[in-house]
Parts: C-alpha cells; structure tokens; sequence
C-alpha cells in the first residue's frame, strides 16, 4: 500500500502516517519527492481498510498494491484449472458447448431439447427451473416440477447438466439434480448464495454480474474457493452499457484479461449479452478465436412459444450449424469442439 | 405494443402478425405507412413476451407503449404515499434524516454514535448488522450480536431504527428488532429477498442497484407491493458510471423523475454514493434541493478506526452542521428538517 | 511514478528498471515487499510515457502519483478563479444565471427570449448560432446570419451573450460578437478548437464531454491556460451513462470534486443533461445547493415550435419561477441570484 | 411516429394532437387503446422535431419507428460495399490487415515498420502526423515533417497509407499523401472534419466515438456520404463503460450488428481499445471470427521507446505471429487474409 501525501503536507503530518503504520504492525518506508512524500506501507495490505490512512490528516490519497484476490489468482496457482463434471470436462484443450433452454417448459420441450442439442454436438444441458425475472408479472419457471423433469431427461439422454440457483435455499434442491449450480449476473454479489454454492460439493458456474468489474467477479470467487470448492467457472454474459442495441455488452476483452488474472475456466454466454438470436453465432465464434472454453446457448424448439427470453434462442438446426462452425474454428486457434 | 414490420415486408407475413395478435386474445389495430407498416396491439401487453412476435418473419421490432410496472405508478395511485414508521414518518411535508454508522461495532461506537444524531437533529437511526463486502476478506459485521446491540441502543436512545437483511432467512431476525427492512444495492434484484421483505410486516427500504434503471427499481417496488406490504421506501445511492473520482455517480435526477413517476417517497445516500465524507455535505442539500424526502448518512466518532466504510463517514461535529445547512435549504423549498 | 513488479521478478529484471530510471535523468527509490519489489520514480513524471517502464521485462504496473493538469490545480493557484466578463463576472459569491434559446430562430424569436430572461433575472444571454447536430437532416442553425442577430440584439437589451463554436475557424467570427465562447460537449477533446479559443482573446466556456472523466476535463483547460488565457468557466451538462430515462445524467458530485481539484468556477446546464423542461427547475436548485457558480438554462417562448430541443427548453414564465426559487436557495447556502 | 397520449387523456387533447400532425402536412392515425390512445403519424419522420407533439398537452411520449440514417442503411443500399483504395481493396472476400505506428517519429522508425508489416502480410500502413492527445504536455506528431516521411516511406515501401485529420485544414494536407482520410474516436462528431472529409475527394475511415452508439456512429457516416463520398470504411475500437482493467470495451458485437444496419465496411482496432499488446492477438482473431472486414494494429520496433502508446504496440515479429493466426482464423470462417 502507498500513501500519498498532499503538496505541502508538514513533517508532523507524515510523522503520525508512520506512526500509524507501526501500530498496524507494518513497516512505513519513506521517501521524498519533489512534489509529494511518499509512504510505503510493507505488508499484507489485504485486510487493512483504506481509510485507516485516508482520513489522516494531510493524506492525499492511498493505493494498493497487492491484488485484492488470492486463491483464484494465477500467482498463486499458475497452471490452468480443469474442472471435471461427470464424465465430461471444462477447461481442457476442447472447447465445451453447453445448449438448451432458458426455462424448462414441459417434459416434450426439455426432452426435444435435449436431444437436438446432443446430436448437434452439445456435451452438456442448460436447462432453467428457477428464473430470476425483472418484472413479477412474468413467468417464474416451473421450480421443483421443472427440477423433476430435468432430472427425468438427464437420465433419459445422458448429459450432465447446469441449472441455476437464485437463493441459498435453492441450492441443496438443484445441487441435488444438476451436475453444476449456476449463480447468475444479478447474483454475482449475493454473499449468502456464494457461501451456499461453495459449500453444496458441486462445480459452480458464476455469471459476471452486467455491472461488475472482472475484479470484483474474482473477489466473488474467493468466497467460494475459499470454502474449498475450487471447481469453479467463470463466465462473461455482457455487460451493461450506454449502447442499448444490443440487450448488454459482451466483453470479450475479459478473456484474454481474466486469462491473465486466474487459473480458472471461461466461457461465454453470447445468448444473454446479445438479447437476439441473429448474433449469437458470430460472437460464439469470436469467443473461440479469443480463447474461451466454452459457449453457454440458448436453444429452444419454438422460440416464437418460449415463455422467456425467445428472441435470443436458436432453433435446434441454426444451433446445429453454429456447432458445425465452431469446430472449425476451435480448430485454427489448435483446439478442438 | 406496436409491432412495426420490417420495410418491404409482405401481405401474407402482415396477416401472420395479424392472427397472432387474435390468437392470443388481443385485437390488431393496422396502419400502413409509406416505409413500414405498423401493427397495433390493443389489449394489457404487460404478460406479453415480446419474442411471441418478434420472432416472426417480417418483423423488425416491437415496442411497448404501457409501463412494465403498476402499483408503484402514479396512474393508478396520484396521490404521494406517507409511510409511517413508529411515530415518525417519510413522505411528507418533512424532510427525514436518517443517520449512524455503517456497521455496529461495538455497544460504544452505536450508543455513543445514537446519542450524537439524535442532538443534532436525526430522527432515525442506521445501523448495520449484517455488511455485504466484496472480499471476503472484509470485516463482514456483528451479525445477531449487532442486532442485539440495536435493540437495547434503539430502548435506550428512543429512536426508530434501520437495519439490512442480505438473504431471506434474515429478514425475520432483523424486522424483529428494526423499524424498516433495508434491501441493499446489490440485492435490488435478489427476487427471494424482495419476497421475503414483502412479507415482513415492516416498512422497507429499497435501494437502487448501482446497474439498475429506474424502471428496473419500480419492477422491483413491484415486488414488495405485490405482498400487499405498501410501506415501502426508495433510496438512490448513486449508480456506477465510467467516472471513478467518485465511488458511484449520485443521479440526482432520479428524484425529480421518480416523483413523476410514483407516489413513494424517495431518500439520497450521499455517502455511499461518493465514498467520500468531504463530498456529503453538498450532495445531502442538493437532495434536499431536488425535492427528496430524506437523508441517509454515515456518521461514526472516529473514522479512522472505522472497521468500515470509514472514508465516507461524517464526524458527529460536521454531521451537525450538515444539519443545520440542510434545515435551511428544506425551508428554502417549503418543507423543513 | 510507481513501478510495481511482478511477483518473483528477478533481480536483474529490478536493475533494468532502475537503469531505465537513471538513464532518464529520475532516481530510483527501491523497495522489496512482501509479495512484490517496488521502485519509486523521484522527479516530474508528467512527460513520461508510462510504456517507458511498463514494457520492460517483469514489469507489472504503473502507478501514476502526479496529478496530470497543472494551470488547472488548486495546488497551483489555492484562491478561486473569478471570470470577469463585460461588467459581470462568475465565480464570486454571486450565482449567475445565464439563459436564452438553443439556437437563434429569427429577431422577434431571440429579442423576445432576451427581454423575458433580464426581466426574470438573468444576467447573461445564451444564443446558439452554429449548431453540432448529430444528424445532417436537423436544422444546422443560421450561422452568421444569427450572429448579426445576436449583435443586434445584445446591443438592444444590453447583456452580455454566450455563443458556441464548432470549429477553429468559427472562433473569431463568434468572439466579434459575443462576451463568452462556448466549447461543446462533443468538442471537449477538439484540440484546434481549443487553442483557437486559448487565442481569442475572450473567456471561454468548456462544456465537460458527455464521456469525459473529471481529469479529463481538467487537461482540455489546460490546453487553453496554457495559451495564456485564464478566463475559463467550466460546466457540467450530463454524462452518458446506461440510464436513458434522462438524456444524459447530471453529475451533480461534480461541482464539489471539482471545487475540490481547480480554482475555475463551474456552471451547470440541467437542460441538455435531462433533455426534458419538467425536470429543470428542480436540478437547478439541486446544483446550486451543491455549490455551482451559476446555471446555464434553455428558454423559448413557444417551445412546441422550436427547431431545436424544444423538450427541454422552459417558457418565459416558468424560468422566472425558476429564478425565484433559485433566489431563495442560493439565500440558504449564503449566495445570492 | 406514434405520439403516446397520457391515460386519461381528454379528446381536446388528442383533438389537438390530430390538428398539429395535419398542420405538418402528415396524415393522423387514431387507435384508441384500454389504457392509452395512440396516434399514429404517416409520413417521413425524419425531420421533424420530437418536441413539436411531445410539448403538447396529455402526451407523454413520442415513439420513432423509422431509422434516422438513411443513405448507409441497408433498406436503401442491400449489398455490400466494397471501398477501392489504391490496388487494394476495403469490404470483399479478404480481410484486410493495416499496421503501422501510432505516430511517426523518424525516417529511420517509419521504414523499418513498414518493411515489418508488409513482410509479415500486412496491405496498408498505418501512420500517424497529428495526433489527438488528451495532455497539452504529450508528444503531439511531427506534424508536416511527418506527412513528408510518409510520402517518402509510401513510394518506397509501395503501399497504401491511412492517416488521421484532426482539423478540417489538415484535411487536404492528409489527402494530398494518403489513401485514406481517417477521422479518429473523439472526432466522430466533429461535424466541420465530417464535411471536409466528404468532400475530400477520398475514402474515409471513420472511428466510433468512444461514448457513441451505433445509430450515432451512422448518423455521422451520412454527413459523409451526403457529400457524395460514397468510400467509407467503420472502425469499432473500444467503448467507455465502467470496466478499467482494459483501456475501453471492444464491443465485438458492433460487428455483426453494424453488418445487419448498413452496408458499409467494419474494421476493428484492438490496439487502442485494449491499451496492452498482450490482448492484441486475441482480440484480433476474435474481431475476424465476428465477421470484421480487417484489423488496424499498432506496430512498433521499439515500443518502450515509442513517443505514444508504447504499451498496445506489438513488435514487429509478434505482429508476424498475428498475421499467421489470422489466416488461420479467416479460412475457418471462409475468408482470407
């Protein structure tokens, strides 16, 4: 940590930043330039509340240094993580496609579903029974009959499958059918399902929340890591900015970036981030080229009837084609679909 | 909604909107103009997935005409909503201020703290129990032993007070001993949450998500009022916008257009807004200016041991003339402190 | 300047760093964290490219510790700034009220506004002659036709007037005229532009860009103080964030953080920044309350006929409602209208 | 244009509305709702002003339906547009690679670089005279001394050059020794550059502005192509949003979304939208995989020595890197480079 102190602050002002810096139990390292002085803070800075210096007097401003985030840093564990889920894997060589549904509907709709997705090349099923919905007129999902149904058709076709968890108590329930619990971008901070996630013994799949910043997306991290759980995925579903053509923004920068910044799986969810189905297959490809592993798609037999989110599903035979494309890139960038 | 086909765009695709419109009970209403041609949906578009006709041939967009949300809407409530709360209330004539530390910390630091708002002219105390923090790391708050604290401060000082619940099970505990529920920034979208505040029996305060749109924040009013629970109070805190001089950029606009839009009162939260205490002061009487019903502000007697948000808490002494200025400019738009 | 190493960067990686440091005229201040070495440049960072050190190996970033505007900062120049412009001035304890129509129509048009604004109380004229228009199909303004308009008008009523230029070559035709040269928010970054009005000879007024940070604003200034022309005004007018409700959000932190930052006063422009005249009068007061040095306000007599941005322009009679509230609480924070 | 009437509204008022829509010369289209009554108004909406109905008593919104550009619109212009620069060609089958330095420092820089990048399989040089900084203080361009190294560099290296305009009098200095006109990211706006450069009498390049959506970025286009220069090319290179670990968001979905509103050929910049040569690659292979027409890259021989942007310049063997993957990239979606 650095503390920064304003022009002109006097040798009394610096005196009490040292001071305070010894209480702490840290080392203040001086040193004086012509504009400001300058006092290192030497230690872990990472439980140490800025304001413990900013509110000095004379203080002008106070920088970290260290990341804020630790067990899903690439410092502290270089090579890339693969998580294992039930046969299948995420973030090997092969790029994993994860297709099917927003909302489970009906036993026909999941199962059609679920087999389209199969044979186009899909290794493994979304399929949503809680759905967290802006507007409390809208349809909720079917709940624990949907949880029924997902595991009747896991069974049936024999795929793993992600469902999504919006409140702790949820968790034990999908845990219980899904191979992996999703936390959703409205979710990205709510702690107590972070906690419950960490601790259900499954794989996670945690949404970039639509406003949060790839560091904060780590810091969420570390609250599931460090019950443990390291089988975790990352995933950038758009971001919310000013540009409203498209529903949100997808990132793709972050994941060269968070390539950098951890060791954990990314994938993409273009889905989500476009709101419509005529981009979803390009941006899939650009996620490959940018080194994701893995697409997370929106697929339903009949969009125009999907009780949500159908303007941004692809129907069983343009996914097909998505997939066929895919592959040849995964291919140029040396992996494989 | 208006349904407006692509240019170009064919009898035989018209006539499919046309049937789709009847079919699911609504009446079509067509209008060709010389590049489109529109289609009007008579009938409450509000249940209404917009894909049902989105994804037709021939369509180029959908747009809704009624808003999303209904009993947060002035049209269906002119009046403005006066909440009451334990002798006093937010609403009306009167601008209310709300003040105390981020979190309980000690019995010391609460009462201490109780004591000193209350002189200086607070009518509310706030006080946190349980804290939502990005790392982990972070100190996480006192828990049921703050709560504890908060009840036996809130008999002695003999004010209403207002604590956070971060998941549905600690709604009970805290609307046990707080006057108003506060759902936080990052959970304005936490459905469960919002389900369980409804049902609290306690007025509740709902902050705006800092990615959240105003018609988002009304949707999830929408939530609350839906339980029957009409006590409910919004909160601007600031939003996240590219700037980051300030932690959030207080949308000061907010309050006028929120006036405009429904009849619940509406606070600013200038400190977590700018998470700066030099910057409070001003922000509190532009609120004020704006036309808010109250204040929320951070105060703690000595910031700098603040285990919290200490950067952005007002001394007791400065929040007294933060006070006396903001009386001044409440009698300068006709209302008073 | 701050370099921070990587973790385990070797010590030959350290020593190049420090040359570099030499080799450029600056000391090397070194410092071995815990996790991380730091290296403190000592000297005037401001001409340094930060690839400089962030290339070389083991580098990991770059911490900048100046301020980066230097004419601008208070540090320079503590006191103030007051704007002295043919008899009036802004910046002192007076708040100054500036209004009149977005663009110059036709004489009857401005001569109308400019009589209805000096009796409501203003001290200063807005009349745009050239008009930035995102689309080529709206109407351009009447360029020099309404400068002559202008120069006939200020004569006749006897205020001083506000113009916009759009491009260097405007800048002498539009200070022939008018007291104050106005610089858009879509030209804040226009560096012709901004050295033509370093040179003319007349204060200027620079519009904060509706996506430019707070610094960023400060560096456009100095682009012009440093042409020796120290007369600038500042304005905040809204920035583009992922809220539409409003045209763009005021941001109204701005006026403290900037008193805060530089000793030039500030206006602010709640027309453009709501885009909507029923929520102009609340956010003029709101500005004032946070301390800005004035108000920059749209005023047309028949608003449904302008030929621009009629939405958000006041009639005559509510903008003297305006003044008379805004009277009552510049009172309350110890100013006057 | 649909005018949406309050609920409530009185037949005087819609009466009204009615009246104004016939003074205007368009034709009125009633549609009377449960909750809202709807005008429908026949005709080219383009150049009226919103204002004209919205100001009117009982509306409360004002809905556009047909798009404000028109001559870079696919509905008027359905193919592809391929720009001819020099031999080489903008929009077809190829993907075009244009590399370069960000600004021209030497004779000796610029050579080297170009020989570079053509070698490695680039077609234009990139080449920088004015730059646009953001500080007063920064390395501003060789300015003239620089458009002369680039006609020397041009002749002997053999290729087309882009160089960027920052005035509209610089314009016909650029087009005197470049191929190409470029107009950069905080120029997009700046409407007097926008008729020099259509007026030109060459192709344009033209950035999206940082803090600008789409429809304006077309919008800006159409001041060109009204000029009658038909030969402009886009360029997506990073927007604002409140993500700072990457210098802007590359918003990759522009790519498929601009394919879909116009005709015009899209490149991408992940140089400056990235700010870090370690993402450039990827993001380039992302930008061609999303159906980008070609890549602008900075190229540098020595990028810790470079004057500007040093840290997002690849050196020229990893740029050769790059080109090798691109082609890959580009055949796996049927094109080439």
């Amino acid at each position: 940590m650095i503390v920064v102190m304003r022009r002109g602050a006097g040798s009394a002002e610096v005196q009490a930043v040292v001071e305070r810096v010894g209480e702490l139990g840290f080392q203040a390292h001086l040193s004086a330039g012509e504009e400001h002085t300058i006092i290192g803070v030497i230690g872990d800075e990472r439980p140490i509340n800025e304001a413990v210096f900013r509110m000095l007097d004379g203080v002008e401003k106070v920088v970290r240094i260290l990341k804020p985030y630790k067990l899903a840093s690439r410092d502290f564990h270089p090579q890339d993580t693969v998580v294992p889920i039930n046969g299948i894997s995420i973030g090997g060589q092969r790029v994993t496609v994860i297709a099917g549904p927003c909302s489970v509907e009906s036993r026909e709709q999941l199962l059609e579903t679920a087999l389209a997705v199969k044979e186009a090349g899909a290794t493994m099923l979304r399929a949503g029974a809680f759905k967290p919905r802006t507007s409390p007129y809208s349809f909720q999902g079917l709940g624990t009959r949907a949880l029924e149904l997902v595991a009747e058709v896991k069974e049936m076709v024999g795929m793993p499958v992600i469902t999504e968890a919006m409140a702790p108590e949820q968790v034990p329930l999908v845990a219980e059918v899904a191979d992996v619990v999703q936390i959703g971008t409205r979710n990205m901070q709510n702690f107590a399902l972070l906690h419950a996630a960490g601790e259900s013994g499954k794989p996670v799949l945690l949404k970039r929340g639509m406003m949060s910043t790839l560091e904060e997306l780590l810091m969420s991290t570390e609250y599931i890591l460090s019950h443990g759980n390291y089988r975790v995925v990352l995933c950038e579903r758009g971001i919310r900015t000013f540009e409203h053509y498209t529903r949100n923004t997808l990132d793709l920068s972050a994941v060269p970036v968070l390539k950098q910044m951890t060791h954990l799986p990314i994938l993409i969810d273009p889905s989500h981030a476009t709101g419509n189905w005529e981009w979803v297959t390009p941006l899939s490809l650009a996620g490959i080229a940018a080194g994701a592993d893995g697409l997370l798609i929106e697929v339903h037999p009949h969009p125009e009837r999907a009780l949500s989110d159908g303007t941004q599903s692809l129907r069983p035979e343009r996914f097909c084609e998505l997939v066929t494309k895919a592959r040849a890139v995964a291919e140029a960038v040396g992996r494989s679909v």
